[in-house]
């Protein structure tokens, strides 16, 4: 049985907007209104369930998520905003919660409009399923091209007198147009820690700061991308105030379930048949590794090579050389799957077969070292493969 | 026949760098020094005879090009060095010719060493071969994935008495790791055209901005990337001056055989089958015009679905919104061959099945309005296949 975080329902159905009775409609019903915070895409053309959920977080407070797939509802005009605001007043009114405690999420083909009415209809049903276990079923609802639901949980304590068990997870969705500075992607985390407001708000900062914005699969930035943090509070524990040391136990937490959702996506990334994770070490500073790993992360050329178990290391050095990051490339290193390849401007590959091998692992690490500094960020990202170019050059119709 | 500018001989012959009798060394012979420049690679990686050609270019004059296919001569160590100047030196005894006037380039793997041996062994054949007519040889010799040999070559009459006529040409090779601020690419431009040092400097500049920087194939900047023009003189015009009617005519020239050079490698691009051409008008600055179609131009689902033949328009859009430029979205307009498909933030399109059957054609045309300025850009690259990923993983080995 996952540690649910206490106060949450969940319930995912097929309402139609998918074909083959697929389900593509999922509800987070918290039993009281948490404390609430979100991230969203940075893409100038936002969704309206963006729109709509950077308005009603202002005040900090939520209770309920409705999301879909099949159907971003971004582009749409002013009718997308109509048609997103018609299914929040019959949610509202149905669950007997204020329309601004109700957030939106949408994600699937870009500048279709919303079946309103299938979806209504089926809001009674959704309601009614509702349950703690119905979380498998959310999450496979807001699915797209994913292979897999993506779930994770976690317990901890807290310091505290009867050292109090907090839960913190989560249900993610991914697989493409996915970029840092968050992704296609919808994440809902939830906790049951009593936790402040803008402590809530640092706290999902410095997660998806290091989950969310260090993946990706193809470099493209969704209209849609969402993350939405609520606590319930109701593992009853004293406040969580920022800065304090359950703060840093808590931000650990939330920072893990981010992460290991994050991982998810990219090794579901579109096609992928291989999680690859890029360490930059030795950086000047914090941008400069990102950026480092960010460009390989990218770069087709690396992805391609894996794809095809090819020790073609020098494609990982081009891509490391063509973005403003700070280096000698005399004193650059590279290794792969923790095999030295590359040194003093030279190959230094001793048993290439050995490298070959290695490469038919499922997870492969690209570990850059700049020596040039002290900072150092870890990356993730997936191979490209023909089953990528397939589900793309064939997904809308 | 070709109007091949007086004073140039070429020859391309195989020497074994590549299997299966395929060309691989290319000689460009000038019959006397040549006005010279060049512009290189960005990438902190820079193959070494890239580093050789950007020290022999300070004089501003050049003799020979020496090229190879099939190894890159790229992050090879100091050995990469030397073997790139053993060869220098053979054919500078052989030819007669001051090693500083002697340009060396490569393309091919990156981290192999050149086979020494196999190409001096050769080079007596290359230059027994070297003729006017050699030019298609040449071109061949120097293709690694590319499907087809790229040549371009044009007359124009120039301002002055009697109205002589120079001429301007080239041969280029590109198809993978190209992006803008050079691609993997190499180029050589000739004319017969007698021009200052300077003039010809700032004329390839000017060149080379509305060309191979506004294409992209996969977005990945390899470490060999060259353009070299050589000017003869002998079509014996009175020198062009900068600045001077016949600087913008020459210019002109210049720039259209690089942009020819340019398109038929963005149309060559790794498993394309479609060439697509993005138009970015009404932007504030240029720079914002080159950013915001440089982000359509490279996002693999923009790629994907133009191979699709599928109108899926909104990731169009979605490619726009990611990067910084400024626009208000509800300004911008799109069209796709010409038809409008997005206006006032909602789909304008009345006739699916026409844009359908429009996006069968081989060239896309994508034109994007910002109205928010006065700039415009003109950008190509191409469609992203399973071909293209096929390539890639097996391209090593």
């Amino acid at each position: 049985m996952l540690m649910i975080p206490r106060g949450f329902k969940f319930s995912g159905i097929s309402c139609g907007i998918k074909d083959k009775g697929r389900k593509d409609l999922a509800l987070i019903y918290a039993t009281h209104p948490c404390v609430a915070c979100g991230m969203f895409t940075q893409n100038k053309f936002k969704a309206y369930p963006v729109l709509i959920d950077i308005a009603r977080l202002k005040k900090g407070e939520a209770q309920v998520i409705l999301a879909n797939s099949g159907c971003a509802n971004a582009l749409t005009g002013k009718k997308g905003e109509e048609d997103a605001l018609e299914i929040s007043r019959e949610l509202s009114v149905l669950l007997d919660v204020k329309e601004s405690h109700l957030l939106l999420a949408s994600t699937g083909v870009i500048g279709e409009r919303l079946p309103v009415e299938k979806i209504n209809k089926n809001l009674p049903l959704l309601i009614e399923q509702l349950e703690e276990g119905g979380i498998a079923d959310a999450a496979e609802a807001i699915m797209t091209t994913d292979t897999f639901p993506k779930i994770y949980f976690i317990e901890t304590k807290i310091k505290e007198r009867g050292k109090k068990s907090i839960r913190v997870g989560g249900i993610a969705k991914g697989a493409g147009m996915i970029s840092p500075q968050l992704a296609t992607m919808l994440c809902f985390l939830f906790t049951d820690a009593c936790i402040e407001r803008e402590a809530l708000k640092e706290s999902l900062r410095i997660a998806v700061e290091h989950s969310f914005n260090r993946i990706l699969v193809d470099g493209d930035m969704s209209t849609n991308d969402t993350v939405v943090a609520l606590a319930s509070g109701l593992a009853r524990n004293p406040r969580i105030k920022m800065g304090s040391d359950n703060f840093s136990l808590f931000t650990e937490s939330l920072s893990e379930v981010a992460r290991e959702l994050a991982k998810m996506i990219a090794k579901d990334g579109e096609g992928a048949t291989k999680l690859i994770e890029i360490r930059v070490n030795g950086a000047w500073d914090e941008k400069d590794a990102h950026r480092a790993a960010r460009s390989i992360a990218r770069s087709p050329l690396v992805k391609t090579a894996i794809y095809g178990e090819d020790p073609n290391w020098g494609r990982i050095l081009c891509a490391l050389g063509q973005v403003k990051v700070k280096f000698n490339p005399h004193r650059v290193t590279l290794k792969i799957q923790g095999i030295k390849v590359f040194e003093n401007l030279a190959p230094v590959i001793n048993d290439r077969q050995e490298l070959i091998n290695k490469l038919q692992e499922k997870k492969i690490l690209l570990e850059v070292d700049l020596r040039h500094g002290d900072h150092r960020t870890v990356f993730w990202t997936c191979d490209l493969t023909e089953e990528y170019v397939k589900i793309n050059a064939h997904y809308h119709t």
